[in-house]
């Protein structure tokens, strides 16, 4: 949530003159995103005002990655779903370099991000999430996440010495690291080009409707019953207390089913792939825990939101996806 | 650089409503402003879109100055001075309270800031200050500043044995932390409503054009010859190098008198009071230096920039300031 890579107007006008959208009017730093830099910007044509979103993508975002985030991106633009096109070039490029960092505009998107949901906004975003999976069916590329379950272990496992530093509790939670999920990590069940960060950050609302999904630099291939288990557990609590909501996440079961009817193992399996979604987002935060300068710009998120949640799917997994 | 306070989309949108601006449609918090927590707000109203800056006041802001920092804005504003109006509630207040904190509603301006001005863009610059305060001429409200010269040598000479810790240079330079510049600082110059804090940042252009003076929170009541001082000291020298751009310096004077001459004791004291402004961007930035937590959202500055300026202009200010 900062601007890593500082750029002068005069880069920024340099960079908006590669494409053909008018001149520079107004650029401003926006804190949004944790892995990249981001600025809002203004252009001017015909006397018209147009937005965009320019990234400039840091260490963490593999550059031999963008062409498939890119694509994907054009593609679900090109299928209508609520998705920014990325400008292209004059020369046709959808990436282009800033300072020797790749770097791409993306059309800008009306909307907010919801920090507390209700039932009808929830719902939208099952629906939406399926229309994705419905939408990218189609879409030839693929991608290997970087953050697979044994991945996940792995990076829990290199800190396990020290994840008392992080919370008392947090190894009476995974005293196995998480381990035990591999052994019934189901297999077989419906793949496909998931977004796999469904948080809602990135979605953006205006009213109930879904405006914008956003950020889809962790999109890969994957189980789409997966990318769902994601957004529950993403969406699901409480911002303070933690706590389950029932409501939040059976309407968003609902309206995922409502375009794409889950099947009986997709349904059975959720409890386990919510338990392996929560350890994906412990394992980049104790990451991040031990990581992260002591003097840098990024806030550390806590391990421990997303190690209650995984606790909270194993004890309670089956009731809460009930319908 | 950081937004402080989070706002859920949900209070931004309690808060727009207090005013008569349309619906809310996006709200980006952006890193601008080291004191402050800001996002840019659009909304819409009769199909046309409309774009605010929405600034929470952290502690650093007293509550107290508000009124006159909005009043300014305002006063500025009526005269056609290119600074953003402030937004009236619907009960026409130019201030109301989000979260406990005070908040306002400023009008956005296109524009960018120039990191590495050109002769044009510097003339310029010294036109709308010295513009800035002939049309506050009739400006009857008044602000005591913090930051005097006094002030500020109190606060480098509480970290006076720690000055080292900074860089070993610090102490060399600062060897009485500025005190002897209270003996040498002029008396009886005009004085009037000042900026005291227009850096490049707090400068948006359109090309050579000024299209905006922004962030008026150090704003006070002082002397009009220290605020063209402290512009000089901003804008004048190399961002990579520190290096004294006399060029510069030279169009900014010439812009300013182009308006307003300078009198012959202003310009006589130009060379203590730019030591003296250098000495209150050191005195913050050693005080920051040893107050951020570690841990902060904030990037420290480094205090050595305006101890190196300062050492510049005790050593050659003369020179500097010859037309």
């Amino acid at each position: 949530m900062a601007v890593y890579t500082h750029l002068t107007a005069g880069e920024i006008a340099q960079f908006i003159a590669r494409f053909d959208v008018g001149a520079l009017r107004s650029a401003k730093g926006i804190a949004e995103g944790v892995s990249n830099s981001n600025w809002l910007i203004e252009t001017e044509r015909d006397g018209a005002a147009h937005r965009f979103i320019l990234t400039v993508f840091e260490a963490r975002t593999d550059a031999a990655d963008l062409p498939f985030f890119l694509s994907l991106l054009d593609h679900l633009a090109s299928k209508g779903q609520p998705v920014p096109r990325t400008i292209h070039t004059r020369d046709d490029a959808n990436m282009t370099l800033v300072r020797g960092k790749p770097a791409a505009l993306i059309e800008f998107l009306p909307g907010v991000s919801i920090d507390d949901p209700d039932e009808a906004q929830a719902h939208a975003v099952g629906v939406a999430l399926a229309d994705l999976h419905l939408a990218t069916r189609d879409f030839t590329q693929t991608r290997q996440t970087s953050l697979g379950i044994p991945t996940c272990v792995g990076m829990v496992r290199d800190h396990a010495e020290r994840l008392g530093e992080v919370d008392p509790a947090l190894p009476d939670i995974l005293p196995d690291c998480g381990a035990s999920l591999l052994e019934s990590w189901p297999e077989g069940l419906p793949g496909g080009t998931i977004h796999a960060d469904l948080f809602p950050d990135n979605v953006l609302f205006v009213g109930e409707q879904v405006t914008g999904l956003i950020d889809f630099y962790f999109a890969c291939t994957g189980l789409l019953a997966f990318d769902l288990a994601v957004t529950h557990a993403a969406w699901s609590f409480t911002a303070t207390g933690n706590d389950f909501r029932p409501s939040i996440g059976r309407a968003l079961l609902a309206g995922y089913e409502s375009r794409r009817p889950l099947t009986q193992e997709e349904r059975q399996a959720l409890p386990i792939l919510a338990q392996g979604a929560c350890l994906r987002f412990v394992a980049t935060r104790v990451e991040d825990w031990f990581a992260t300068p002591a003097d840098g710009l990024v806030r550390r998120k806590n391990p421990m939101q997303f190690a209650q949640r995984l606790a909270f799917y194993r004890d309670r997994g089956e009731a809460a996806f009930q319908s």
